[in-house]
């Protein structure tokens, strides 16, 4: 004979110095403060921690927002802390209208290899600074069957909070790694890529470039390298993949954003794969 | 015998009160005070307002960053304000480190008519109130060879600050207009396109839709209908378009920002026009 212990009620938070509620102080500034933490705001994020690597530490919110997940929480052991609208706002520095946000511990839960052995195609970022187009090329992979993200010399970090929320939720399922080496070095672990039988193409809006339904016309696996906008690429980079390609471009403007950039060529990927 | 006007140089203006830089003051609130104004910052937008049909009023600036623009301003009759960073700090309310911003009148300068007539390929938008997701849908057009931009009801104003700075300015030389009736009638509007051998194609995520390749594959004239990121396109604008076509995504994913998918969409169209 067993008894199913009940689920544990949300504990019910009314004073904002509480320490319990120490995670989510000054949530804006959170990154900064170098607490190491991985935020997700929101059921939909939040729902995408908890299927996540992270090892959740707190859900804190509303209690109507909470409620969905009572039953997860208690079941995983996860703490949850009932707040009123005033009480969250105080606390975490601002009108936070979502009600729910969740903290977790960072871990590292792919490396490079994991990242590669499973893919058919994987994205490659190379000095992206910007944590919102970060989290917007992550939410750009996920939606269209890129299975994986590596990062090499100068990119921001994708767990920051801005950098979650951006991108759904999605930088905290789709498996990503940081390339090993320097500004001027890492770029040779790019040949890990290519033993592993990956065509590497480089985007860039040079006009000489060959168009990217050509660059990615019958290759099995590919890995599609993006640099930030204005830059692009490093020259060293390009160098070490197999083709440059290009996204063409109206006389008299200017590159894409790089997530748009990416997004068109994640549709071109997907779509060389079916039979149209 | 005749001789040259010299160009007239900036007037320099020291007090933050002074009523010549009104047109200027609290930008971040400009749009809300009803002021009607279009405002463009920094050289880009700066130069794309100049090539605009709106009547440019004043540029101000630091010194180096008027310079360029001197002896265009000079021709063209236009008022001139140089500035401190510290006083142009004051006028706008934020210290504007692009140091440059020029002032116009609105008019209308194009008709559903005149946006129709030379046009190949057409973004119609619905319900788009995102002033960031308007420009940068006109940045995205520019950029592959979209010629027009009609607005269905519930689209904000793209002349909103926000918008241009998105957009990179190209929502002030890109052709646009509004078309008419109200939020269950400008629907009919679309018989225009229709009436003039548009193809009229509806971007949704349904996956009973057809693959936007299949959709745009041989149509001499394309009008592609977006709706807003969320809610999509009205029932009642997908019934007046020939096919609902869709960008594939990966299950358990939400659909992409509308103006990534409209950007996807632009992309093909293109990619339709060409031998590959």
């Amino acid at each position: 004979m067993s008894f199913q212990t009940p689920a544990p009620a949300a504990v019910s938070i009314t004073d904002p110095a509480d320490p319990r509620l120490d995670d989510i102080r000054d949530l804006k500034s959170a990154d900064k403060a170098g607490r190491g933490l991985v935020f997700a705001e929101g059921p939909l994020c939040v729902e995408r921690l908890l299927d996540s690597p992270y090892p959740v530490r707190c859900l804190v919110g509303f209690a109507h927002k909470l409620a969905p997940f009572a039953q997860r929480a208690a079941q995983e052991g996860i703490a949850v802390y009932e707040v009123s609208r005033e009480t969250l706002a105080q606390v975490a520095g601002f009108d936070m209208h979502r009600g729910l946000v969740a903290t977790a511990d960072r871990v590292e839960p792919w490396s490079v290899e994991g990242v590669i052995s499973q893919a058919r195609t994987l994205v490659v970022m190379e000095g992206v600074g910007d944590h919102e187009n970060i989290g917007a090329i992550f939410r750009n992979a996920a939606g269209m069957d890129v299975d994986g993200v590596l990062l090499g010399s100068g990119v921001a970090d994708p767990l920051y909070r801005r950098s979650v929320r951006v991108s759904m939720g999605h930088v905290l399922r789709l498996p990503w790694a940081r390339l090993a080496g320097g500004f001027t070095t890492w770029q040779r672990s790019l040949a890990q890529l290519a033993d592993a039988d990956f065509k590497l193409v480089s985007l860039t809006p040079h006009p000489e470039a060959v168009h990217i339904a050509q660059a990615l016309a019958g290759a099995p696996k590919v890995a599609l390298l993006v640099g930030a906008e204005g830059p692009g690429l490093t020259e060293h980079a390009m160098r070490a993949t197999h083709e440059r390609a290009r996204i063409p471009m109206a006389p008299g403007t200017d590159s894409l954003n790089v997530a748009t950039s990416a997004a068109i060529a994640f549709y071109e990927r997907q779509r060389s794969l079916l039979d149209l």
